[in-house]
């Protein structure tokens, strides 16, 4: 999932010790090539061979392989089969920035095995789902050579970026040449402490704004010559703060309003600044628009009497994918595989699934344990790859599996 | 008064033709003075020549003379008698910086006559009232070589500074040698809109708090595990600024609290910060203290459960001079020369007169209209200046003259 901006740092180069720790991996097809994937710093924009490494496992099943560039940005499309229903596993190979590296148990970038885990920047987020869906395309095709619709892999390196490049413009490409998804699983880390405890069938919409109060600067001495756009903002600040947007619905959480930034002052501490600027954040369910929310913040800083401006920006409208084809295999995999439920849930941040479900695909998430995603030290179980390939290769039988019609 | 800070430009040198201009002043000892002052580069803390041109005006009428300098600061003390009661003129030599030079209308250190105005940085701030003190006293001199009590002068050039080694130190000299001052006149600009038409007979207090609100820092899509500060703060902040701290009193306006500045946020738009800042500043009056004031705005906090810490400071308790031979003196003078009469007020920032109340003096700041002051093409009229004089003088007669007593 897209992060909030980490300090970067340099990699110092893997030593031959945690290089051997990493060479000394179980008899794992897929813990073999997440650590491969990992070795690649594809700190995002960057792709580093991640891609070129999927596609030659993809062409060697007889996937036709399509790199997509846009802008400084790779994109791979990789498609096996001509017919429908097309199923899709959408992912990304860039990772967040390490962040210090002197903060690491072992280099972010050399994959290190301690106590069944495997360490290294992007092991959950989501180096190790796309080595889960390889492993698992590969035995499903070994013993399916004549499944029926197609498989599709759909991968980008502008995911915890801008995300402009990315799946937005390979989206774009196939809906321009109708070359419809039917079912898209994106391999976004959505377990929260057992794998496939949670899977995410739908997404909140998120909507920001700038808002800019207008008063009047002056000397704190004399109030009455000035007009303090923190005093006239205080009032709508605490009502937008105390304001119940609406009760949520069966599959999303009420609406959260959240400032994450406010800002006014000269420095100087006689000074009533002439302007006040804050950021807010919605995040909004399928109860609300866009517009409807706009119109009820307008309204409070209208009755408030502010002299303002917002600049607004929608980042993703509200998706949501219901009981169907596609939560019905999933969940069903995920029961046969760990022999627990799962739940549904729409929680959480942005991800890509919000530029494939516009299309009409049904899309769910379905990962690893989120824990570390984003942080130092970020890891995922050795086992849980090996339960995520087999979920994912479950699924893929329940839906382009030789019994199963649409 | 003090100023805010402004920016600073390089000075152009003065032209021949300003200069002539300057130089074509009418015959007026009051306003000479006042262009040889502007001509001093005084910015703050720099005197730049003045003090050294006053003590030798004031030697001249038999002062004793006692530069004073602190720091990086030059005072100057100058009195003629050894008696009491101790009447003290109280100035400074420094101005604002000009801020953009090319906006002003002419050099803002080169004295320029226009439409019976003279301008330049200082004009009125204060060196129009220190040139209308000095050829006032001459006068007086003059007429009065025995005048009863003690004449003085308390010049400093940090005022519009941090004002720590300027009036606060001299007058800590002044009082570890047990030396009085009974009535100080401070020159600061008090007029509104006609010379004299408005004394100032006490300030207020000053009180500034730099708060600072704990939460926890997060990630705005999982509100449910961060506690997003600027919303906890939200409500009380609308209380501060909403709060009735006191009706004032007969000689102070109600007290004013207000915010100068606001900071919280990251300048990541998807991070909840982890903490608020907020300065803020009470101007209040003699119906307060700042520990009560203290008690209530902790109350406030408190009863909104904020998690919070404030650096308190005091920068200047509240004074009065009520009724007296000072005030009666200043006020008659002024109807006598100007015709109106004057009101007695509290209102405004602080001055250095803060620091003389305190030791048991009488106070009172009178001089030019404040209109223009730290302002760019700050000016005073040529008239103005000879009316101060004037209004000097006869407030010397009344309280120094051979006919007045204690």
């Amino acid at each position: 999932m897209p992060a909030p901006a980490e300090p970067t740092a340099p990699a110092e180069p893997a030593s031959s010790a945690q290089a051997a720790g990493a060479a000394a991996a179980p008899d794992s097809p897929t813990l073999a090539l997440a650590c491969e994937l990992i070795r690649r710093r594809s700190v995002t924009p960057e792709d580093d061979g991640c891609q070129p490494l999927l596609a030659a496992r993809l062409e060697a099943l007889g996937f036709a392989i399509e790199p997509m560039r846009f802008g400084e940005v790779d994109n791979l499309w990789a498609r096996r089969g001509d017919q429908g229903p097309v199923f899709c596993f959408a992912g990304h190979t860039d990772v967040v920035p390490p962040g210090p590296i002197e903060a690491w148990s072992n280099d972010p970038f050399e994959p290190t095995l301690r106590d069944g885990l495997l360490y290294g920047r992007g092991a959950c987020d989501m180096k190790g789902s796309l080595a889960a869906m390889i492993t698992a395309t590969e035995r499903f095709v070994a013993t399916h050579p004549d499944h029926r619709g197609s498989l599709a892999f759909l991968i980008t390196s502008d995911e915890e970026g801008p995300a402009r490049d990315g799946t937005r413009r390979v989206v774009k490409a196939l809906s321009a040449r109708d070359e419809p998804i039917d079912y898209a699983l994106v391999g976004e880390p959505s377990s929260q402490t057992r794998l496939g405890d949670l899977i995410k069938n739908g997404r909140r919409g998120s909507l920001s704004g700038v808002l800019r109060v207008r008063g009047k600067q002056g000397h704190v001495a004399y109030p009455q010559l000035a007009d303090n756009p923190i005093h006239r903002a205080a009032p709508a600040i605490a009502e937008l703060c105390a304001e119940t947007w609406d009760a949520g619905n069966a599959h999303f959480p009420p609406t959260s309003f959240q400032i994450s930034n406010i800002h006014a002052g000269t420095g100087a501490d006689n000074v009533i600044p002439g302007e006040l600027e804050l950021v807010f954040n919605l995040r909004f369910s399928t109860e609300q628009t866009p517009e409807a929310l706009q119109q009820r913040i307008t309204a409070i800083l209208d009755r408030h009497e502010l002299d303002y401006a917002i600049d607004w920006r929608v980042s993703g409208h509200p998706f949501l994918t219901p009981a169907g084809a596609l939560v019905d295999a999933t969940q069903t995999a995920i029961e046969t595989v760990t022999g627990h439920p799962c739940e549904l849930s729409t929680i959480g941040g942005t991800s890509d699934g919000r530029f494939i479900a516009p299309t009409g695909a049904q899309v769910v998430e379905l990962g690893p344990i989120n824990a570390t995603i984003h942080k130092v030290d970020e890891c995922v179980g050795v086992d849980e790859l090996e339960q995520l390939s087999a979920v994912y290769e479950q699924t893929l039988r329940r839906l382009l599996g030789p019994d199963t019609t649409d």
